[in-house]
């Protein structure tokens, strides 16, 4: 990629925490990005996570003391672990013999709404990255947190540290936002779980943001979504393999010389599904959009609606979300029986996984869902529930039989 | 001390790495401090350190990466672990039903000079603490650390979350700064080494900074000076003791109504003790006052000095310091030597240990030195250096003897 651009265009790179876990790691990250930085890339910008556990062993704190914190307590100990990490390898960078500028947010000027512990990047105040950058500085950058209008600490959430990552190329109009992790980059399907995976060398957003919300834990959706919406390039890479071919990038097609015409780009395994059956609707299909409100109100995200009226039959709502949101499923529930629906019926399934195939070729190609259902079918995996789009086919089908799902699915379109 | 003050009055509270240690203990404090609270404190700042041990293990990890790092990424690195305990802490006191204001330097306004890693704190902008506590809410501060007029983080070195907390109480015009830590308060003299050693309920702070400058390990000398010039007294206490009488107060004892009239207050032993003698003044005593502004570049601090010179002997100037210290002390005796002062020679002892007897009664009361010097030598112990002032007396002594000379001062002066 680096031989691909100028040398003074601006570079965005993420590391993530089990890159940053050991002194051994970090030292051998500042040795890359001081090489680059020798080799005449003279605008670098470092985002770093915090070292691999570290947030999470704060969350454990914070939820022993208080399971109720409010947003800015948590924010600002959870925020403590990407300073950390920011000065350690601001101090590597010196190590090397190149100057760094380690800056938190509110240094930095990374602005976010108010929404504590989800918050959303708003602006980020280039001329001090720029400033740093003319002082032949790498600057390093904390991923995950931002500072609000009433100069609290913010964090971002799920994802947030590739995110920040994006947000901050998009503002500084990087070439592109490399994202640094433990692997070589987005496979067809899960290596550990299917044969044969093969590693994707080029995807477009539409694809990797379906692969991303289906399952595919390399990247969050957020951060593809960003990247889409401003036409970003997202490098996906090891930390550790100097081989520069092994990896994969993600980019608008449109803007490629090189389409691959792959049907199916890859599979996803998604094992957090609960199926939600929803009865007794006395008064017809007018308390589906109350359903829906609902669980919207409680921040419950509905993957999967299958509604599928046959006459006769008593009306039923089935939908899809992650298992650690049943009680609150049930309690939407139980409040709109409260609100007047009180015949309102709930079932709970879990023991499920959703395979997904996903790729911008099954658009043009015809007999795709069909070739996906004789792959299932073929290996004797009972299909539950079936959604597609566009670009995606995705079953849910029991727990049991998942790995083998994902591997029928894999056997059949990717060879 | 809570009964002698109007509620109204301003209040800091220290709490250290070990009383913050566990979730446990940090959900203790914040209940202590809520009640207070409820009762009709309205104006609390509780100052924290970092969680014990975190500090460390941050620095020996920044020392691994790069043993020559900035202040900038240094004192980033480090004030991660007092943001931890801030957002942990503030979380603690939400639980128990109180509101409270997490903030850091930056937001709190705690301004020190530009001295990464031993800053000293310069202004503090009492505005912002007082606009939360008019909201009601309980303010907590980082220890330890402090931004720059470049909005770099910067952090005070040692002794530095007393510092802080002390400094603090200051610019709010505290009724007193309360050091809560893991004993009960200042001892006679250290009960694991001393025996009956008893609490000293009432200290002034000239006494104060002798014993924590001897090596009374409970109060950082910084802070105890600090406390001495803005006359705020301090108050060391033990977090988790609920007994009020169980506490040591540091206070300006000529505006106290019960001066106590001790001769010896303490007994301090420092075990941390290296003896340098210096020999081949060629040039006479030119060269002394070059060896001590060498040492003071070096930042290497000069303890007792000795210098007795007897007609017809070699010249010798014999001092101590810290064993940490050693190498630089010979670093700069070897520079003198290329500066033209080719013919110093340096000997080194170590396995010494420093006793001292402390206490402003001495000042009125003589022949406390010969009392001093017979107990000591009652028990057959050998003085190797003895160094004297208006309010206390030390005696250098090997380190296997150090035990029994601090017991035979603390028996032959506290009954």
């Amino acid at each position: 990629m680096y031989n691909e651009i100028p040398k003074n265009s601006a570079i965005v790179q993420k590391y993530g925490g089990t890159s940053l876990g050991t002194t051994d790691r970090i030292k051998k990250i500042a040795k890359r990005i001081a090489d680059q930085h020798k080799d005449g890339f003279s605008k670098i910008a470092v985002v770093v996570s915090a070292r691999s556990g570290v947030t999470n062993e704060i969350v454990a704190r914070i939820k022993e003391i208080n399971p109720n914190a409010s947003g800015v307590a948590y924010d600002m100990a959870l925020a403590a672990g990407e300073q950390e990490t920011v000065g350690l390898l601001a101090a590597a960078l010196e190590a090397e013999g190149v100057m760094a500028a380690p800056f938190l947010a509110f240094q930095a000027g990374i602005y976010t709404d108010m929404l504590h512990t989800k918050a959303r990047i708003q602006q980020i105040d280039t001329s001090k990255i720029e400033a740093v950058w003319a002082e032949n500085k790498i600057v390093v950058l904390p991923g995950f947190q931002g500072i609000n209008k009433n100069f609290e600490i913010t964090t971002l959430g799920r994802g947030g540290s590739d995110t920040s990552a994006v947000a901050i190329a998009v503002a500084l109009k990087a070439a592109f936002c490399e994202i640094n992790t433990d692997v070589n980059g987005v496979y067809t399907s899960d290596p550990r779980i299917v044969e044969n995976t093969k590693l994707i060398e080029r995807m477009d957003f539409e694809t990797a943001l379906e692969m991303a919300s289906l399952g595919s834990k390399v990247l969050h959706p957020r951060c593809v979504e960003l990247g889409a919406n401003y036409n970003m390039p997202i490098i996906v890479r090891n930390s550790f393999e100097p081989n520069d071919s092994k990896r994969t990038r993600i980019l608008n097609m449109k803007d490629s010389d090189s389409i691959e015409n792959l049907i199916v780009t890859g599979v996803t395994l998604d094992r957090d599904v609960a199926k939600i059956t929803i009865s007794g609707f006395q008064k017809g299909m007018k308390a589906i959009p109350k359903i829906f409100k609902k669980m919207s109100e409680l921040d419950i995200n509905v993957d999967i609606i299958v509604h599928d009226r046959q006459s006769g039959e008593e009306l039923k709502l089935g939908f899809t979300t992650s298992t650690g949101v049943i009680d609150q499923v049930k309690k939407g529930i139980e409040a709109l029986r409260e609100e007047g629906l009180s015949t309102l019926e709930i079932e709970i399934e879990t023991d499920l996984a959703k395979v997904s195939a996903v790729g911008v070729g099954m658009q043009s190609y015809s007999g795709v869902a069909g070739r996906a259902f004789s792959a299932l079918i073929d290996q004797g995996i009972d299909i539950h529930m079936i959604s597609t789009s566009e670009i995606k086919i995705s079953c849910v089908v029991s727990a049991k039989s998942a790995q083998a799902a994902a591997q029928a699915l894999h056997s059949e379109f990717i060879k």
